[in-house]
């Protein structure tokens, strides 16, 4: 079996992509260049472009067959500014001794040349079985209320939803084929103002010093062991992320102090439990502090076994290693995906991402090429 | 025996200083009207201007006789700002209803008519058997860099070391009689920046979060207990009073927290054993911390015998209240002072001082007068 049969030109179409300045919210035609390869490729292609009135978040769905099995692919072609530090320049998509360079080389406009090359080898092969689709955000980077997150109703509606989604952001470290991401920590982020009675220092008795409260608040927080996590999650995290008051002075005893927190956390515990929790120990010091909490995910996690074994299969016949099955690090778009159908991660290698001289290895995207190829084999496509 | 002899008009010459707006560093004639009065009952008057040129701090040395005993009537012509919510107008040193009404009022021109009016008393009584001086400063409300505390190396090179000091702040919390202060609680204050390494809240493994390390330490320092007070001293008081990092984000461990605290300290300490405390506690949670401290006064006591107990014996003859010896409250000039010779504070009711509003009434100011008369004749004056 060849699995890059069709000839296409991986390292080219990664370099048309990385040309495109597209550093959230600007498209710059990156998503225009995924289209128009799709197309040649006999691709349905919809442009969903979604939001407020001239502040719109472009995105694309394109599907090439109708029945089942249906495989999506999901990614974004929007990228985080370059920042400064770079030998080669951001957007010109250079090749240098193997390696091409450029602002989301590895997250995550390789993956989605390595993908679009796949596809483009099970249609040279011919007799496609079930149905690839792509669901390609300009805004995962940003804020991303109206990219991925507002696709999926859209493809419900529309009758587009996958049996499995594979999303191509860069889950290796160092080396291809060590980690398939199968769920993500959720995360809740907390403020919480804590009010007391101004004073002087002399006199503490008058006063009721809202930083001791703060500071036995988020001493408590801080050494509350949430879990130990279990064989799927690592132990969730909580990081007070800011304290500020703002008290120049050395004699006077504040009236607010304002603590800030994040907490990632694993499918032990749910958004709003968290939230709860926050409040009842700020409640015990604190009893008239102001919280307000943000759940921007739940966690969540696809089952090890089916097809992400499948993928795992995939993976370690083209790369000779057998991948870890991991839950770690940030979020995703694949937490709004979970909501819907399956989902597993598996692309690059991210140890560049977001860093001066983002790059990809062109032999690892022609790894991952076959890897993509070899799993919509198995998937029945 | 009677104490106001003289003639001398308290309330007029109240009036006088507070019709001057001497909000520190201003002056405005303030220290001129002391020495005027004082030119007339026979002072021989030094002023000591110190500092540095163009921004010098005025102050008066004043002393009548040469012999021993000597007593010293400390105090400051300098207000705080009058601030807003004013009825009365701050700087007419207007009367009505058995009071009047002016920005220092209570602290502390009002003590320093009392006082003047009681020397003209004794003037006017004659043979005078030691000598009195009054050392009054312009700036005990701002910085005081140059004020009392330069004055008194001046009176130790001038052979003008009194054998005890009265400073004349207002002690009395409600009623005339109640509190003389035998000594004031040291202070010192410290800035300690933590050092951490930022970092993704995703990957707290990576970073070491400063804010967690800056919560230990000032959860450590805040219920440490650093003694239960003594018989003439309240508990010493460690309040911390801001902490600032300044992380808008929520998804960021940020690279440094600063923690700023104060602590009112009795007798049982010094200010450099408490420096040495902050830095051990410091090192234990957050070894790369910069620890910056400033001692701003140690604590001290005069014996409650001997000239005291004088004071005191006059302060109940006049109001018929026992007065409390006490050390609580903020700190004044009593501190720099306490180096030199036994020092004790009494003077006006302070409910209003730094307030809108501040007044003193007429009856207290005599009251005052009389206790300040009473006390000089007892010391042997």
């Amino acid at each position: 079996m060849t699995l890059d049969r069709s000839g296409f030109d991986t390292a080219g179409f990664a370099q048309a992509l990385l040309r495109r300045a597209s550093v959230t919210p600007a498209d710059d035609g990156a998503l225009g260049v995924v289209a128009g390869a799709l197309l040649r490729l006999g691709f349905a292609i919809t442009r969903l472009d979604f939001g407020p009135e001239g502040k719109q978040t472009p995105n694309l769905f394109a599907r090439l067959g109708t029945r089942g099995p249906h495989l999506c692919f999901a990614g974004h072609t929007d990228v985080v500014p370059p920042g400064a530090g770079w030998t080669h320049a951001p957007f010109d998509g250079e090749i240098v001794d193997g390696r091409i360079y450029g602002r989301g080389a590895a997250d995550m406009k390789g993956g989605i040349a390595a993908f679009v090359a796949a596809v483009a080898d099970i249609v040279a092969r011919g007799g496609l079985k079930g149905s690839i689709s792509l669901l390609i955000t300009g805004d995962e980077e940003g804020p991303g209320r109206h990219g991925t997150k507002d696709v999926l109703p859209w493809m419900v509606e529309n009758g587009h939803v996958p049996d499995f989604c594979l999303v191509g952001e860069p889950t290796n470290p160092q080396a291809m084929g060590e980690v398939i991401k199968i769920g993500r920590r959720g995360s809740i982020s907390a403020v919480i103002t804590v009010r007391g009675v101004q004073g002087h220092v002399a006199y503490p008795h008058r006063a009721d010093n809202p930083v001791h409260r703060a500071v036995s608040l988020a001493h408590a927080l801080q050494t509350h062991v949430l879990d130990r996590g279990n064989e799927t999650f690592e132990p969730s995290s909580l990081q007070i992320t800011s304290i500020d008051v703002g008290n120049p002075t050395t004699n006077v005893i504040p009236a607010e102090a304002v603590i800030r927190l994040n907490i990632r956390f694993n499918d032990i515990h749910q958004g709003h439990d968290l939230a709860a929790w926050i409040r009842t120990v700020a409640e015990r010091y604190a009893p008239d502090a102001e919280v307000e909490t943000h759940i921007s995910g739940e966690a969540f996690r696809t089952a090890p076994g089916g097809v992400v074994s499948l993928l795992a299969d995939a993976v370690r016949d083209e790369t000779g290693r057998s991948p870890k099955l991991d839950t770690g690090g940030g979020t995703s778009d694949a937490r709004f995906i979970a909501s819907y159908c399956p989902v597993a991660e598996f692309g690059p290698v991210g140890a560049t991402m977001h860093k001066a001289d983002e790059y990809v290895a062109l032999a690892d995207l022609e790894t991952l090429r076959r890897v993509y190829g070899r799993f919509m084999e198995a998937f029945g496509l």
